[in-house]
């Protein structure tokens, strides 16, 4: 399998769909693209690897089989190891958790378009607009119910790491990277992901990356 | 099982959640909410059933288990009555629906902005907005592909009624309803859809309804 992503510094859709591929257990090789650079138009038309998407990472190729959406990548892998891999076993938590992660794939768009995912970057005292509040504190109470039903004393949204998480850890980058305020329960969460050896390996390559895109540098405007 | 859902005539995401449980072949009540009334916001906040989701539709409750956005209502019917009701059993096949299925959840924003689901609306020579029309090529364009490589005969996108036609159904509405021009291949789909069972049923009911979202029911500017 071959994994193609966007720059691990900006693209949170990448940073799902490289952890889907993580969480699978399966090996995979990975193709790093700049989705920002000059080239990048020209490397769309060209590469046929990126055509079925629209250009768009992440892309998964598993020999002849081209899947093209974060979402539709980490239930193909389900698919393939098995559901319970990714998802609670229990109906009422993975109904929960299958809820979370598809809203988290339509919506948040004023979180998205305020907080670009920038993991690098470290701001203090952003001024959220009001929908972007709205936004935080839907996760949270999200956060909260699923951790104090199903969490049963692990670390991860749904007790050890799954599906919900990997679809969350892109706002954890989000909340880290501008310094949004939370209570000490999301806290704890927000460091078990930042601290998972996967996400370590990624925001090392983040931060090892020299590709800058100045428009998601610069500090938001409320 | 109980499916709470919003205005026929209006509600694209009720209506994939629907489509979801008919291809279930489970038994399901169904409760209609007009979303657009003056008693919505009020509803939203006293009735318990609607909270999990912020109040949006669909939620489906299957006893204590709430399940409550479209393509989470879908896969969890899937785990229920078995993936292969919904979804091709061919690897290659399958990772081309899981990703116009998940392209559809979190894309097409210009379509969707500028040509809302009125399935009682006819209007003519909709001028549309570049963005728009990208958005009609991408789809016809995986329209004929699926069709093409994996349609074997039948009339739905992958031969037979599946999730991808379940996502699918509101834009054929909306191409109906703004009278897109498409090619042969795609009518005879969209006449496919339309004529299905379920469809018509759903059609009738958005005839039947009284509720008007005058928003909504204007001629969509370029
Ligand atoms: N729904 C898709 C969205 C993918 C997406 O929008 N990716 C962005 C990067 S985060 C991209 O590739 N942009 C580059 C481009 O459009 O040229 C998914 O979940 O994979
Ligand atoms: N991602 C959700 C979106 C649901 C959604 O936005 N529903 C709209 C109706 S089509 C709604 O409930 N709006 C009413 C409101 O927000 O009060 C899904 O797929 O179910």
């Amino acid at each position: 399998m071959k994994l193609i992503i966007g720059n691990r510094n900006y693209s949170s859709w990448s940073l799902r769909g490289w952890l889907a591929c993580k969480q699978s257990g399966l090996a995979f090789e990975e193709l790093t693209v700049n989705i920002s650079g000059e080239d990048w138009e020209e490397a769309k038309r060209a590469m046929g690897e990126v055509q079925p998407s629209r250009g768009k990472v992440p892309i998964l190729w598993d020999g002849e089989t081209v899947v093209w959406d974060s979402l539709a990548i980490l239930e193909y892998l389900g698919d393939k190891v098995g559901r319970d891999r990714f998802w609670p076993k229990d109906d009422v938590a993975r109904g929960m958790a299958r809820s979370m992660v598809a809203e988290m794939h339509s919506g948040y768009l004023p979180l998205r378009r305020a907080l670009p995912m920038n993991v690098r970057a470290r701001h203090e005292g952003v001024d959220l607009p009001d929908p972007v509040k709205a936004d935080v504190v839907r996760i949270l109470q999200l956060w909260a119910e699923a951790r104090a039903r199903f969490g049963h004393g692990g670390p991860f949204l749904f007790g050890t790491f799954g599906a919900a998480d990997v679809f969350y850890a892109p706002v954890v980058s989000r909340f880290v990277s501008y310094g949004i305020a939370v209570p000490g329960f999301a806290q704890a969460y927000m460091q078990a992901v930042w601290e998972h050896d996967w996400m370590q390996t990624w925001i090392k390559g983040a931060e090892d990356e020299q590709w800058v895109i100045e428009q998601w540098d610069t500090v938001p405007a409320a």
